[in-house]
């Protein structure tokens, strides 16, 4: 294991400074040396160790497990460790062992394989640079995966960060009759980067004492020896794996009430460890980073060449490679089977693993059309809670659903209820009430634990959907950008399979009641169009049959992040499901039903186009846009206008900004260059502006939307104050006619009576 | 205390359901109650029940004490205080004790006092609706406040919020020597709204654990029967306050050298204490909310009539108000002297206690123009790290600097660190170091703990900078709305003074090497252009002269939220201070010494314009976009090219959007309709559309920006994958002349041969 672990310290510190020389048989020269250091030492040989000691484990006794690594710039050990284990072929097949490979996986370091590239590195769900989220997605990836056990290192300053400090609990949340295992290690160093951590100055004492507060059993591995570690950290994994067996055996003897309690391992180690103790005299090992050699080069280069070569011999590179650059026996004693590897672990390349989801028929939960409704109003939400309840009840272990807000979800979800139950964060085993109804739901009252668990629960292969309210869905914006990423970047690699889609689903939106208004601020919907991958989609339903039928693409989707607003108080029925899947299929469609355009598919095709183009987002907005059509058609019916509704915002993009955007021609087929046009926007005002762009230039509209204008009470009152409601949507559309008679001031004037007498 | 707390319970019982019969010397009817509930039970009497017991403490010790209240739905114990207190006259002036005014105040309730005026209500720094920030404020307001004692009370949904958790750790932050302290009460009763809580489950043992471990003495106060509570909890406050007083006595005492422990007081009561036990067999107390008696009034009024008058009645009213509803003198006993009160905290109206920053005159730190300096690029950033070193000195105990990314900060500020340090997170007292280096740099690795940490600060009055990432800065999207909303509703309560501006500086930005580029999500921009109310400002200073310039009026303002974005790569020096200052007021300028207009005032006043409009906005863009006005001037001698150099970004808006926006006329001279215009813009592209938004239309114009690509190893590299280097810039400014001849065809070819001979 010593020899391991000198291996892939060596094929770290190789690809961080080498480019050439690769089994150090040659004097260092500057040639040897890459022009640039692309990462830092601090914390790779404390990733290394584990991996080395986690191998044993896996080895041993025959177990499933994954590496989530939460410190950043620790690339370079996974890599290395790829190498070792064999799965570096992913990276840059084909491949074979040996000394070029080696100089191959040095100089690739940094440019090829790098930063962007993570979803490169097999054997990882997790991508680096923003910090928190390692702890929320290994319980996410061993949620319902019984025989899996995540091992999540933990470093100084992912510790300190918001997300991560509330994942503590997560364990808790595991249910050991279904859930798989989660060991964190927590690599302790004092240090994130250049100050003291908040968990620096704890003694062992309190820090025994918080981590049993949290429920956990803590292992302390501390020390600067590494033969003493190695021994250590021996003795502990060994009794976490104990642990997590224990807990595994309760699972199955009905008399265990209580569960054990989850292991965790405080690994205390020297920041750059293994590295020079001194450099020119200033402490190195212990307290800085790499990067400072890069400096040190700059001031002396002889000294900086013959320090390097020293570290870099101190692997005793000769007893780990023999001089075709081919792995020594003993080094590679410790290495698992390639299926147990943790870079070749299949559940951290979750499309291989997954299952399709079961989705019901949806013509059973079909709505009818207001036509044949009595009560237009009535049943609100039902069909979509209803199909939920299906898909629960169809799915099993294939499907969760994640939530930060429960009052919501506790009334928008009702209907599940009766078949499933919140997850409870407990050391108890309750089976009986979990036979009786299985707990799907998670709730956890922050959105960045939930985002992170439902990313962790997606890559492992499994489905789900975030239930989340649109007042707080902005508190994710710089994950949904960095899955974004992550989705973006991993469907170019061949070898990582597709992985369900990442679904949104906003509830209690801008125009709920005004606990909504007065908690509502802007972001989510503007991070997600600037989103440049074209992966990020957002899907405005305007009534209930389209709603399910977006809801059930979003569920069919892979690769790819969908966010769809439903608005709690509008079910309406405009459309039939059929209807509804076709329009959802389009995106937008001209609702030729509402118009007053004589024939539709003629005027498309002409040049002369209707007189106005009334085109809405949302259930709301097209609730009120039809009713405008209406006061419309009643002062003005020799009007020829044209309804458009817009499901799939990005249809109204352009396509270099994304891939569903319409082509100009079709765009300017369905919206005349030359006709008036007023949108209706369900979000803030300035992203329809944004998704527009440059298809503003040159046309005459107006653009309703939310202006973050409060108003008390009423949804009425409080469309009027964000001139969204039937009437400033009127006077809107005939503001833009460009014509000045009597008719038409007199039209304006009737509509301005009847806003006085209100809806 | 059992009156006061009695008398605190029914003032907020009656604002929820009472519009009439205040005094309930009637029986209850229809008529008394209101239409709707407004806010629930589940977290008020604990607020008014530490309310009650901070009361005691206050008047027995002469504490000078803050209340923060992490719990939402908390708003009726903070008015019904307010008005025990007499501060209530703030809210509602005139005001005097008696029957009208109890029924004021309960009519006002969900009407005129609710939601979005939280900052009318006296005594607080904390809005609601977003959970996880209280301990922070709490933190934030003591820093620097050597007297103040902030007490927090916690709930059980905002201990599971990601902020909350990471918060934990902060009282190790706080110095003895010169800050204040914090008192958290926990307010446990198992529930987060409708699911059970992470720290529902952990036993008093481990919740003991769990908080030593945190470093704190716990205190645990637990009971159902409010005759045992008021003991308890009378007994924990004494002893934290006494813990308090220890910390503060060790802290003069130069002997000692580790700081007492900071005392939290865990307070388990039910969910909906006093409320009634039972309804129609269902439990209420312990387990839900005021809510549920709504929908019990549908199925029975008369059921309901009688339950919520004997519950109000359970308050003994006639011990509280005598018949004229004046406070009677016993409930009345502890309340303190009114500056002493909580609502009357004047830590919590900052302003009023806010005393200016000192600020070094900027010529010390000018910057010569390109003109006259040897080598233009360097000492870069170096005028603006001096210039914050000298506020440091000058300001003591006034100002601090608050960071997430100790990465980048330490490269940035590197020079502060002479005579600053950043405050450890420790329990030893270094009276030694502090002495020597005060530590006014608060680094934490959690975006919103630090932003949390700074608005509590702020709000407290005094001043400070947050120094953030742009590649990280959209963390805290969510906070700046929020945060928007506090400051522009404040304004306009005329007894909230003015308090300083809060202060982004961005560094290591979009343009930054590999690093960024890999780890940049957008979002941060864009949601501060959505904000509605006007108060947030996005500056871009190109050079050194117009940051320092724009530094200075940030941290001048008031009552707003101001970005600067600071490449660390670019520090040019187009510009002295005082034009820097002239630049920065007017928040953009035609730069006539660039562009090629022969008379610039005739210009822009006369009809005729130039050829062309370059208009830049940032550091980076502005650098290329010079370079591509060199290009074509060198090309095309006769074009009239007007520069254009944005530093104010909100000055592009429309009025209608943001105060600062130009208004239509002044727009079009800057940028005539006809005259083609090229934007290259710092940020994402899509956000310079959203700035833009109805001026786009009827023009002719190019906007170039980030848009989001990726590219290796160097800034030229990455600028020409997103086409906002020179020549790309100066090839969309030549595709925009709509003229058809030979020259502006080899003018194109030339500059197509000089971007393929690069820079």
């Amino acid at each position: 294991m010593r020899l391991h672990w000198r291996a892939a310290n060596y094929l770290a510190l190789g690809q961080i400074f080498l480019r050439g020389n690769p089994l150090m048989r040659e004097a260092l020269t500057l040639d040897h040396l890459k022009d640039e250091v692309f990462s830092c030492w601090g914390t790779i040989p404390g990733i290394n160790l584990i991996y080395t000691h986690l191998n044993r484990l896996i080895k041993q006794r025959s177990l499933q497990m994954m590496l989530v690594v939460g410190p950043g710039h620790g690339c370079a050990a996974l890599i290395g460790n790829a190498y070792l284990d064999g799965s570096y072929s992913r990276l840059d097949p084909p491949f074979k062992q040996g000394r070029d490979s080696i100089e191959r996986l040095f100089c690739r370091f940094g440019y090829q394989t790098f930063a962007h590239d993570v979803p490169a590195i097999p054997g990882t769900i997790q991508s680096g640079y923003e910090l928190g989220y390692s702890l929320a997605h290994a319980v996410g990836a061993v949620f319902d995966n019984k025989d899996l056990i995540a091992c999540c290192i933990i470093g100084d300053g992912e510790a300190e960060t918001a997300t991560l400090s509330a994942s503590w609990h997560l364990p808790a949340y595991l249910n050991p009759l279904t859930d798989g295992a989660v060991l964190p290690v927590v690599h302790l160093n004092q240090y994130k980067i250049a100050a003291r951590s908040s968990l620096s100055y704890l003694s062992n004492a309190r820090l025994t004492s918080l981590f049993t507060g949290l429920g956990y059993k803590p292992y302390i591995v501390e020390g600067a020896d590494p033969e003493l570690v190695h021994m250590l950290l021996a003795g502990a994994m060994d009794q976490a794996a104990d642990d997590i067996e224990a807990i595994r055996r309760e699972a199955s003897d009905r008399e265990v009430k209580v569960r054990s309690l989850c292991p965790i391992i405080l690994l205390k180690t020297p920041k750059g460890w293994t590295g020079p103790k001194l450099i020119s005299g200033e402490p190195f090992e212990g307290s800085a980073t790499a990067l400072k050699l890069q400096r040190l080069f700059m001031a002396d280069v002889d000294f900086y060449l013959k320090l390097l070569e020293r570290w870099l011999h101190s692997y005793t590179i000769k007893s780990l490679f023999d001089s075709a650059g081919h792995l020594l026996p003993e080094p590679a004693a410790w290495i698992p089977e390639e299926k147990l590897t943790l870079s070749g672990c299949p559940h951290a390349n979750g499309g291989l693993l997954r299952e399709e989801l079961k989705l019901p028929p949806l013509e059973e939960y079909g709505v009818e059309t207001d036509a044949d409704r009595e009560d237009p109003a009535s049943e609100r939400h039902l069909p979509l809670a209803f199909y939920l309840r299906e898909i629960i009840a169809l799915n099993g272990l294939n499907f969760r659903l994640f939530s930060s807000d429960c009052n919501n979800s506790a009334l928008f979800l009702a209907p599940i209820f009766s078949i499933t139950q919140r997850v409870s964060p407990t050391d108890e085993i309750d089976r009986e009430r979990l036979d009786e109804k299985p707990a799907r739901v998670v709730e956890i009252l922050s959105q960045t634990v939930c985002q992170a668990l439902l990313e962790g629960y997606l890559l492992s292969g499994r489905h789900g959907l975030y239930i989340c309210s649109e007042q707080h869905s902005n508190l994710v914006v710089s994950m949904l950008g960095r899955y974004a990423n992550w989705i973006s970047r991993a469907a170019e690699i061949d070898w990582r399979k597709e992985v369900s889609s990442f679904n949104y689903l906003q509830i209690s939106t801008l125009w709920s009641p005004k606990l909504a208004q007065a908690s509502c601020t802007p972001g989510f919907a503007a991070a997600a169009i600037e989103q440049r991958s074209g992966v990020t989609n957002l899907f405005f339903p305007a009534d209930a049959g389209t709603l399910l039928a977006v809801t059930e693409n979003c569920l069919k989707a892979t690769n790819c992040i969908n966010s769809i607003v439903v608005d709690a108080h509008s079910q309406d029925g405009w459309l039939t499901v059929g209807q509804g899947r076709k329009h959802a299929a389009a995106g937008l469609s001209i609702w030729s039903w509402a118009g007053s355009e004589k024939e539709e598919k003629e005027k498309v095709e002409s040049a002369s186009g209707p007189d106005l183009v009334l085109c809405s987002v949302g259930a709301i907005p097209t609730r009120e846009m039809l009713q405008a059509v209406k006061i419309l058609r009643g002062i003005l019916p020799q009007l020829s206008i044209r309804v458009v509704n817009v499901v799939w915002l990005n249809k109204l993009q352009s396509p270099e900004f994304h891939p569903a955007g319409l082509e100009a021609d079709r765009f300017d087929q369905i919206f005349p260059p030359d006709v008036p046009a007023v949108f209706a926007y369900h979000g803030y005002l300035t992203e329809i502006y944004t998704v527009l762009g440059e298809r503003l230039e040159g046309r005459r509209l107006k653009v309703k939307g939310y202006r973050g204008c409060y108003a008390d009470s009423s949804l009425q009152n409080h469309l009027i104050a964000n001139e969204l409601d039937r009437f400033h949507l009127a006077l809107a559309a005939l503001d833009l006619i460009d014509r000045n008679d009597g008719q038409l001031a007199s039209a304006k004037d009737s509509i301005k009576s009847l806003m006085i007498e209100g809806f």
